[in-house]
């Protein structure tokens, strides 16, 4: 039976071994919610990169860009870390390079796997499914935020290990301390959101809208994997 | 209103600001269970230590000398890490030298915090007076094992938040999802804490009679606190 673990922040994943792992990403509010909507949307891929200013420098070859530091799109960039904002249909087919706190910066941690999806809520069944069928160990990496452990990845992770519970063994503690806390949240995943401290940072800055969507399940059939350093959608073309 | 804050893991505790705050270190299976025990039951202080080398010269100097590495007591040393040998009479008024795998190294590592305390479900109530008393900001910070989260430290965290939430308030998520994990096992801890894998190791080790003592809420009303190096019994006597 293959097993599943979960890291709760980017501080602990050299604790894993991930040469032999399929790593999930997660961050849900907003990194991974975005990448998931835009390939949803039509958008051909997205290179995750680590620094505002390599991303910016992306525009030169043909990118359009994206960064968000501290919740807020960066000046100067063509789109920011709203999901709302990668539904345009101006989109399709184009390419984006993309920086943000928390979520890019896990892909290229996790850069050793021997591969990397990107899951949300928004994909979740897509993902799980995906997982199913590929047999192997998975890790799941919450991206948290500046290396604090944060409910909403945590969220996830649970909801995840919960739909592979009947294919999978859990690996680690944090595998069952987040599908407990997922099962005794999931029937009202915002109530409990909105308690943590980045969902208070957010509220500030009024993407109040774009919480709730990030919380929405089974919003998008599809699966983002890492190929040749950016995320494409998978379809049965892609060589896994 | 002070805060406190919840630290899941040694390697996450950098994140942190110690320098103004009460660090409770936290070892449930085993190391703080066995502290509180020992200076409940008339140890007089205990000297924790990182190496397992420096723990046995303190021999030399009149200390009882007690060490544990992966679960087990090390050959040589008067003491393991099983709660039950610290309640011989014989240890009153001694002096003991302590390593173990996880718990001595969290003291260590929190040592520019204004002030360490080292907490047990064997003295959650205790603590949790004293620190109303305080009023001072507070940090639990989780031993886990080897740098992973752990289930057992998680829940006892999650006890000594939910204690102090009417006169706290929480400062990161990792103090809300503690919380929320003890609310939804306080009923059967014991249940939650046997699916988890530091259990399962101790398991191997024939421990099951330590590891129900040590979920036991307030058999002991001592409050452990470091005073030049050492955990001794907090009194009136010790200046705070």
């Amino acid at each position: 039976m293959p097993t599943i673990e979960v890291c709760f922040s980017p501080n602990l994943l050299s604790l894993h071994n991930l040469n032999d792992k399929i790593v999930v990403v997660v961050d849900i509010l907003r990194a991974t919610s975005c990448m998931v909507t835009a390939l949803a949307c039509g958008v051909e891929s997205i290179l995750p990169l680590q620094d505002v200013e390599t991303c910016k420098s992306m525009q030169l070859q043909g990118y359009l860009v994206a960064a968000e530091r501290d919740g807020k799109k960066v000046e100067g960039f063509d789109l920011g870390n709203s999901p709302f904002s990668y539904m345009d249909s101006h989109l399709q087919g184009k390419k984006i390079a993309f920086t943000t706190t928390n979520g890019t910066q896990v892909i290229k941690l996790s850069e050793s796997a021997k591969q990397i999806v990107v899951g949300a809520f928004l994909n979740l069944s897509a993902i799980a499914n995906y997982l199913k069928k590929q047999q192997g160990d998975v890790l799941i990496a919450c991206a948290g935020w500046k290396g604090q452990v944060n409910v909403e990845d945590t969220l996830f992770a649970g909801a995840l290990v919960q739909e592979l519970s009947q294919e999978f063994s859990t690996a680690n503690d944090s595998a069952l301390l987040a599908q407990s806390l997922y099962l005794t949240h999931q029937g009202n995943l915002l109530a409990f959101v909105s308690l943590c401290s980045h969902v208070q940072r957010l509220k500030n800055l009024g993407i109040q809208k774009d919480i709730e969507f990030c919380l929405q399940k089974n919003v998008y059939e599809i699966v983002p994997i890492l190929q040749n350093g950016s995320l494409v959608k998978l379809t049965s073309q892609v060589a896994i």
